[in-house]
């Protein structure tokens, strides 16, 4: 039950930067509304994002021994994704770890329990999602798994998937589907642009979208 | 049961800009303690304060189709006042509505719901106080109603009525109420500052508010 | 019942200094992982931290009486910890107490409750943590106690304890044992420092800490 | 601001009788899906149901006193809904204040705060509905008000509105729509005992409703 | 996006039923500890346990269209799991669609939102493990998907999995280790038939499990 | 850290008993409104009482190693006091631990985190006040203290104290106050008893308390 998996496959580097460059509300909308992390999940940061392929974390409730583990299979742009086996708001996560994950590249982490040493994280530029802040020490006792499906915040994650996070929260783009999800994200930022110029220039909603007959016959009555 | 009401009332401009400046908690204090919303709701920006007319929404959880009719009605300096008729964190508004929303002078979104694009609100100057801050989206299916009462965030709030909002949370103030409110909010003001110079010099509250006396008698020792 | 305690012992001012700058993650694993608040408590600033000495506050719920009389009990260097004998999250505390507080040197409160006038208490750069932030006023009509032992978000605290806060949250040191857990916490941040260089260089903490036995003893696999 | 108002209309006690044994999810839908109170609204009992008329405390958080005023203002068929002005869990009310109602002819409580004495409160045969069970004691030092306008977790009511309270929560249904609410209810109680009937003999609900080709037009698809 | 998959595999009765006679704690222990949803899945009867075959329905917040399409899937014990795809507490299910899902032989459901009409659930025997009690309405205006993988209450389900349910909560086995759990499960409760024998004779768990030895040499002290 | 103090002392059986008698609301009135724990701490059970000694444990989070040492220290009437170190809601107890327990004259269980096995915990008559129901299972890798002061709650709890719990929760008596509140509570009973028997005569509170002329004092109006 305990094992890690060192292969995994990730997506193409560039389009994982575009993902994260269109963000979270546009990738969530672009994929069918499908991926997005509980409201829970919450930034350490403000206005700051990122993308990265998710190198996955199954770790007992207060026991970080797996993060050590994991670190070893981190390459360039990967993000870590911890979830715990039972809730937990414990920190599993500060400065030490960063310093060594950032060495090998990593510069994210997304996870479901606390994180300490907050204020150093965030002047490393070492960017973190938790539920939680909490300078509670973990143990390391039991071993987990790495690099095997979890479930996070409420979202099934896969080793490799693409993690898109900003502040509006965390978004999972399964691995195989990067590409397509990409694509009707660009179609949205695209569509979104003549909008927001109609839009900036007074024009209504109610007019853009053709939206005034569909009310009126729903019941929509004016006084 | 879906209605949009186009004439409200509105308090007037001048007193609406002076309880913004005193703010939500001297206002709450000036009228009776009454009118604050739940703790829950939170602003999405830093050390920003506003005051402006409700525009009221009263939405199904998880459809902002009402936001476009709502749009509409806005005029310059009004704020939008969010209520779903479920509980619901789902992401209703974001930068496009904000756009829409600023080409008519609206400048602010108060939300028993949550929100999304939140970093480009920030950097758009468009306030927004919400219980969540989701990337998920909703649906355009089922109208509601614009400019009737709601209860927001467990505060009744009426259409026209002056919404005060700032790091401490957001405060109702009945428009009809609006200038005895300022009246109090004003008197508090002046009485504060004698007393913030008072505390500032080293004297106690236990002497300036002559407590002494009182704290004896309700059987405070001192050892 | 309501009582308040006029000489209490503080810890050395040297030792608190430290204390604080060690910060709440370390200080809390040099003292065998205890006296951690819950992280319900947040604080209302960022990037900030500091020491001080508990002057207790036991106050009824939505009271806020007992801070007035705390102030006259503070002393350079103190931090004001108030827990409510029931939850509550009304604002016990604004920017005139503040004030005042600032007048006897006191520069920061932890408080188990809300707190308003947040905006301002930043600017007057008065540290809170808070477990909730909100306008609601309060009243004065309960004595409480000042300076006897407290529970404030889950962790026992005792007059001149020292209450080391930061952004990972709220420590609370036993006056008696401060020296004990600085020499702990200054041993920690030594062993940090070499290990913090030698993660960096790109060492992992599984060669580090000599992990790799025990994992596999513990049944890890690798696939 | 203290008032109390001691002449109230209520609805027709026919009429309330015949909406609580309609129940609460009927009556929410027959007044199109308003008046519902949050779902942190649980009865302290299981399997009972009630209707009756509003009388509504508005009180400070922790102070019970107002509870002792509207008991004088209580007539036979009578239920308390009290709304504290700010959050409060504590124990607002125990078995003898429910002897005192009781012997007024009022036989529930609907509070958003907590209650106490639950195990009396059962075996007396009071039914409450309530936010939290706290032993915790209230004090009686401020006045509020009886009969006016409150907002009860998260819905407005107003003295003599007809309350409608069951396992599944609580309902408001204004006093002056309560006979329009009972005819919908009814109307409402006749299809479902049809549909019933022939969704018991396994008649589907796809084929009852016609959902099949709506939800084909939608797009589902079937593998 | 919106899809039904019609054939699904499911397990052994015989298995089923044995899973559901071991219950929640047995079968997650003998399972590695994995499969259990969050601890805010709770039934809505006592003293009472069920076992079954999941069919699955991902369905949008606060609709319950797919219910209807669900019910036709199902055979004599599944059990429905139904996840909505962003957090809600609304009423999905009542009394008439347990009606439904009776007549083709399903007993239970398990539902990360709200359900009605909750004592004629009881009255008729259905059960139901739920995270909230609500008689808010839902629409019928998106489809979702039935059969298709989901994560409910932090667990991820793919159809035909064993459910099993009691008071402790909620358990997914996955279909095809279903045995393999039984037989840890049923090895389990022989192992603990045998403790529970010397344990109620007063033998202590120190004794029985040798514990004194490693508690001394991890520093276990008496006093 | 890891220390088990074996004999602690325990206030007089006869007194422990009539506390229990006497319930919580009536024993947290009769010792000022102290000792209570948090609302969040339930019964798994309906309808019941108890009052005991506490033996307190200081688990880790998700670590039950402790419990097997807390019943070694067990006398006829205990009740086992567990509070962990950290945050936890996973289930610690079941019915085997329960069986040892009861062994020893245990019947009950006080614990700020989860348990499991509630129905033949509930079907044996041993009584548990927990935070969670958790079939989540623990490990045994960290020793914790036995009879060492806890917070649990939110209530400081010593070796030995009175714990009086029933269904408004779980309150603390310290022991060697436990006579003095015994004779509070006692007075208090008698009291009501008066009082129950003129209210329920349909006297008002008003009148008994003498409460007219503060309202009006204090600004109640009659309208």
């Amino acid at each position: 039950m305990a094992e890690v998996v060192r292969n995994i496959e990730r997506a193409d580097k560039g389009v994982i930067e575009k993902l994260g460059a269109a963000g979270v509300a546009t990738v969530h909308e672009a994929q069918g509304r499908t991926g997005l992390m509980s409201s829970r999940m919450r930034p350490i940061q403000m206005d700051k994002g990122i993308a990265g392929s998710a190198v996955t974390i199954s770790a007992p409730p207060g026991d970080n021994w797996m993060i050590h583990v994991a670190i070893e299979q981190l390459q360039e742009g990967d993000i870590m994704v911890l979830a715990p086996t039972a809730p937990c708001d414990m920190g599993y996560f500060g400065d030490l770890l960063a310093t060594s994950a950032m060495a090998r590249g990593c510069r994210a982490l997304v996870i479901d329990a606390g994180v300490r040493d907050t204020r150093d994280l965030r002047a490393m530029g070492f960017l973190v999602w938790s539920t939680a802040v909490s300078a509670q020490g973990t143990v390391k006792e039991t071993p987990g798994s790495v690099n095997v499906p979890v479930v996070c915040a409420g979202a099934a994650v896969n080793p490799g998937d693409v993690i898109v996070a900003d502040d509006d929260g965390v978004c999972v783009v399964p691995r195989e589907s990067a590409e397509t999800a990409l694509a009707g994200a660009e179609k949205r930022l695209v569509a979104e642009e003549e909008k927001r110029r109609r839009l900036a220039a007074g024009e209504l909603g109610l007019d853009i979208y053709s939206m005034r007959g569909k009310l009126e016959a729903k019941g929509l009555r004016y006084s």
